[in-house]
């Protein structure tokens, strides 16, 4: 028998930490002051997996529960996946698509056990429950929702008013979803503020099967490096596979505005710490690279433990932040002599471009011996030893 | 192997005699000139069944496909019928439910072949094949439909603006509908202007399972006795099942306006004598009396044999259109002497309301010996013998 910690104070930390709203918070407060172990949810697609930070915050949050003893059930939405597929042939199924969701969800699994704790956890299929439904169990789902509700939500609402076509197999997707729970009688379902909708569904059908109620916790929305919501369409992510100095790396390239987010979501630094951090900044005046880089640490960490985080972050301090030019990062060039930046930006081959060099000159991307160089036809006598920096962190040495 | 009439002028009549719209009429044309036998569909469903005239404009048209030798396929909506509960509980399934379908079924057959030849009718019930139907294959069915092309059916739209709300369940029906199509392999479906939706569905759904569409023939609306559509909840229907007397005596006290229209959809009285009669109201002043009677005649005819006809047309000829009392229709009461018409209908019991009495009154529904009184306070001297008539067809004769 698990031993479940029911610290009112972590339990206060969890229902409030980086979550945008608990479906109720009262009602989750009381499942988890009871000392039972609570059975949560978390269901996903696993086509083209790719986990990154954005999905490492509901992801953390699950970690915390397993962290008091609760146990998690990771659905794989096999059915959902099967189904996806918008042909115009009914009854078409191609066995690849079978084999194509094995080895997602090998590389899913693979991903996600970076944060979440394995042994606590237990991954299921809904196929092994949603195939067994027949049309009349489908309709007497169908019956709990109205079109309007379906409607009602956002991401149907843009669509119809913007006239692009919803697949009424679409409405009939929250119905899986909260199927998924009726199936397994889950306490919690786990989702970012997207999936609002399809938590509450499960929360909607239980009773209707003789279940008490799931309760629904809903996460922030992790921000990119842009300021945008990290997504793959965006390119501005960062995947939970990265290696210690692209994590490293990348948290430091992420605008400033957004590190308190990432504080608050995306580690679990006392809340009272990163206040702190704040206050220092805003009224003290503190440069924000400090903080940004024990941010950078405290996640690289997580990851990878702190030996790696300490070299990442002097390998950054090193390449990045000093400039220093380690033999590792610098490819040698015997071009030498005086030449046009161009001419010898050419010849080096740091790019086929020549518009892209000269863009990157103009820029102020291109140093010599650490002196900015911004006019592309401007002669220089390149001589042995020196180092020129072209873009972000490519570094050539004239042998 | 049955002989199929192919006659080009039987054929064009069936495609356009009461007929709103065929999918197409081109289509369907050449299926009737093929030579082969056509699969006929009507689909039902059967709760509380009581055919009327609305109903038998479509299965006149049934009728007349099978009088060219061709076969009908009555599908009891079974399955649709035993989901058709919106009860706030799954899976809660009522043994009674399923006994009533069996009755209802009964009483409906025996309404239908009133219209329909039995010989050329099979009967099929829906729940043979959507019963086996699973989630997965409802998500294909209902891939082939947008959220838009639901909403724009006219019913759900009125409602949809009305905010009245539309069960997700109800969007699925057309599938359903649709898919005994594609289970039966029908050639033409039929239904109402009300049913075009669900027609065009199974014409949709065909092709995606390799099967040539069915052709939708759809029907006008058949106009009840007050000019409004003829249904169930407005009261203005004729049943099938009603005795020859009461369906002269109704269709006689239709508006003038159907009278032709009810010509069109519910007998084969040849279009050319119809427009002719027609004619003979509107240029030639004719009583409309005169053809109203044919009508009421050729309905009874159907149902009931040329021999009930004559004898309800004369039944109707005196007792409504002579006035004529016979004893059959007649109560004797024994109240006699001066007193105001009001006492006397009291005291002979015509209505325990002294408020309808003075209605019926004032409005002219009283009549003694043949000569109307619309002043309740008028005394009269009630002598044996008299003949009072109260509202439509109650007379009283006093002994």
């Amino acid at each position: 028998m698990t031993k479940i910690d029911i610290d009112p104070q972590k339990i206060e930390e969890i229902l409030n930490r980086g979550v945008h709203e608990v479906y109720t918070k009262e009602e989750l407060r009381e499942k988890l002051l009871s000392g039972k172990q609570l059975h949560l949810k978390l269901g996903t697609d696993v086509t083209g997996p790719l986990l990154h930070l954005g999905h490492s915050v509901v992801h953390r949050k699950l970690r915390d529960f397993q962290e008091l003893g609760h146990k998690v059930t990771l659905i794989i939405g096999d059915f959902t996946t099967l189904v996806g597929d918008h042909s115009d042939k009914v009854d078409v199924r191609t066995e690849s698509s079978t084999e194509q969701i094995k080895k997602d969800e090998q590389e899913y699994k693979q991903q996600f056990f970076k944060t979440v704790l394995e042994e606590q956890t237990e991954i299921r299929h809904n196929s092994e429950w949603l195939k067994d439904l027949d049309f009349n169990d489908v309709i007497n789902l169908a019956k709990q929702f109205t079109i309007s509700q379906l409607l009602e939500r956002e991401a149907f609402m843009i669509r119809y008013k913007a006239q692009k076509p919803i697949g009424l197999d679409e409405f009939l997707y929250p119905l899986m979803q909260g199927y998924d729970s009726v199936a397994l009688k889950c306490d919690v379902e786990f989702g970012g503020t997207d999936q609002t909708f399809n938590l509450l569904a499960g929360r909607k059908l239980m009773p209707v099967f003789g279940l008490e109620p799931q309760s629904a916790m809903v996460m922030k929305l992790l921000t990119g490096s842009d300021g945008r919501p990290m997504g793959k369409s965006l390119k501005n992510y960062i995947p939970v596979s990265d290696n210690p100095n692209d994590i490293f790396g990348k948290i430091m390239s992420t605008v400033d505005e957004v590190m308190f987010d990432y504080f608050e979501l995306v580690t679990r630094i006392p809340m009272t710490e990163v206040l702190e951090m704040k206050q220092a900044i805003e009224e003290d005046g503190e440069n924000p690279m400090k903080f940004k880089k024990i941010l950078a640490k405290d996640i690289v960490t997580f990851y990878h433990g702190p030996k790696k985080a300490v070299e990442a972050e002097k390998e950054f301090e090193k390449t990045v932040q000093n400039k220093e030019v380690t033999k590792a990062n610098t490819i040698e060039v015997s071009t030498h002599g005086k030449m046009p930046v161009l001419e010898f930006l050419k010849q080096a081959g740091v790019s086929k471009s020549n518009s892209h060099i000269k863009e990157v000159v103009k820029q102020g991307g291109v140093e010599v011996d650490r002196k900015k160089v911004t006019d592309f036809t401007q002669v220089i006598d390149f001589k042995e030893g020196s180092v020129i920096k072209f873009g972000k962190r490519a570094y050539y040495r004239i042998k």
